[in-house]
């Protein structure tokens, strides 16, 4: 079986190496992942620039290469540039360093990867541990991760619909599916002031969950030391507002 | 009536500038835009350098905001450092230089912009022209935005639900509500050699359609002359799936 590893730290990143440790197992691994952080990238391409895609790495069904790019440039290259022949039988990215739940998947460059496997008609699931922690400890999220992909490798998932597994930080109490919490990013800048007088924005912010009651969503699976799955499409179309939607001119 | 604008093609393209046209006889209008294009930079954010926010103009109830980041940044920026009392009553994104429909929408800055706004509760609309070209023809499209915008100002949309609204180039025949087609970019590199005899590589690549037979897509509607309307939401949770899909540990 042939396995597609990317991420949005950049290949050095902890979370990649306990991934491809983890996957190696399952088949030859192909890592295509940006050579820096590019966290926050989102579904971003890189349309006005050249991209450059680097093999760092070529041994014993292990391949490491590296882009310029965003994760999203890292997938579309892999599947143009690398598997022309036959596309791989699975994509994984991650382990994500923090949170990509609720609304974060939007902003994701880990999810925007999974999404562009997606696309591409494969198997696609993206993990991330709350914990943003360069030396985060993902050991008790390795067993899951193992699990829950051959689980999948198993039972598939129709074109359009990929994974989004986030783990809660510290000891995990087993797996919740769930669907995406409802939320936005609030307090989002540390406006200050440089040497020349001038203004200038750090982004930071708090998540605030809008429905902090609902126990059927990822973030609750995650504050109550669960796993969470959520099944994450592609069709953005908001079909019961498609029925009512009434527009003339 | 206030009214935000932002794009992803600069503060100074020329869809932007026919938005702020049409966008006046609505309200006063505050446009945060970046200071040159953006495109395909989908939610992305600026969390690991600085932002800047410039006031360019400050006039008869229109504003003109530029900064260094991506229209997400832009949304982020407005809403905390500029709309610090009150929301804005609507957002409105373009109008863009060339197709945001199908999975355009996922690498789209301009419809990033709409979705930061839509998750803040606000009215958002992306419009965009199927013309990448910089001096693109508006003129058939400028009635039907005014046209869209009132009517939907008078309908409201549910909290998380926004418009991707795409007009064909050329004549326009009318309005078609339709859901987001499926389809990929394919053959999306054009792969060169540098002076020194690296190779590197230009994005490019079409658009594949899945479903060309469909009669209710986005797509069908531009290519038989209509502007689609997709509404369009940022849950993205496939529930069909969170009803079938099992995990073990």
């Amino acid at each position: 079986m042939e396995i597609l590893l990317t991420n949005d730290d950049g290949y050095q990143a902890k979370g990649l190496q306990t991934l491809i440790k983890l996957m190696r197992p399952f088949g030859k691994v192909t890592v295509v992942a940006p050579d820096g952080p590019r966290s926050g990238q989102s579904n971003a391409l890189t349309a006005t620039a050249p991209i450059r895609l680097r093999l760092l790495e070529d041994t014993d069904n292990l391949r490491i290469f590296t882009t310029n790019g965003t994760p999203t440039d890292c997938v579309k290259l892999a599947l143009n540039e690398i598997f022309t022949e036959k596309k791989p039988d699975l994509l994984v990215s991650g382990i994500n360093h923090g949170s990509n739940a609720a609304i974060n998947v939007i902003y994701s460059g880990t999810m925007g990867a999974v999404f562009e496997g997606c696309v591409n008609g494969i198997l696609s699931i993206g993990y991330s541990l709350c914990d943003h922690s360069l030396d985060a400890d993902f050991s008790d999220f390795e067993p899951y991760i193992t699990s829950i992909t051959r689980q999948m490798l198993a039972q598939g998932l129709p074109y359009g619909t990929c994974l989004n597994v986030n783990a809660p930080k510290g000891t995990i109490k087993g797996i919740k599916t769930a669907r995406q919490c409802e939320g936005h990013w609030a307090k989002e800048f540390d406006k200050r002031t440089d040497p020349h007088g001038k203004p200038y924005f750090w982004m930071t912010g708090y998540f605030h969950n809008h429905e902090p009651e609902a126990t059927d969503t990822d973030e609750w699976a995650l504050a109550n030391g669960y796993i969470s799955v959520v099944p994450t499409k592609m069709d953005m179309t908001d079909y019961n507002m498609l029925d009512k939607l009434k527009l003339e001119f």
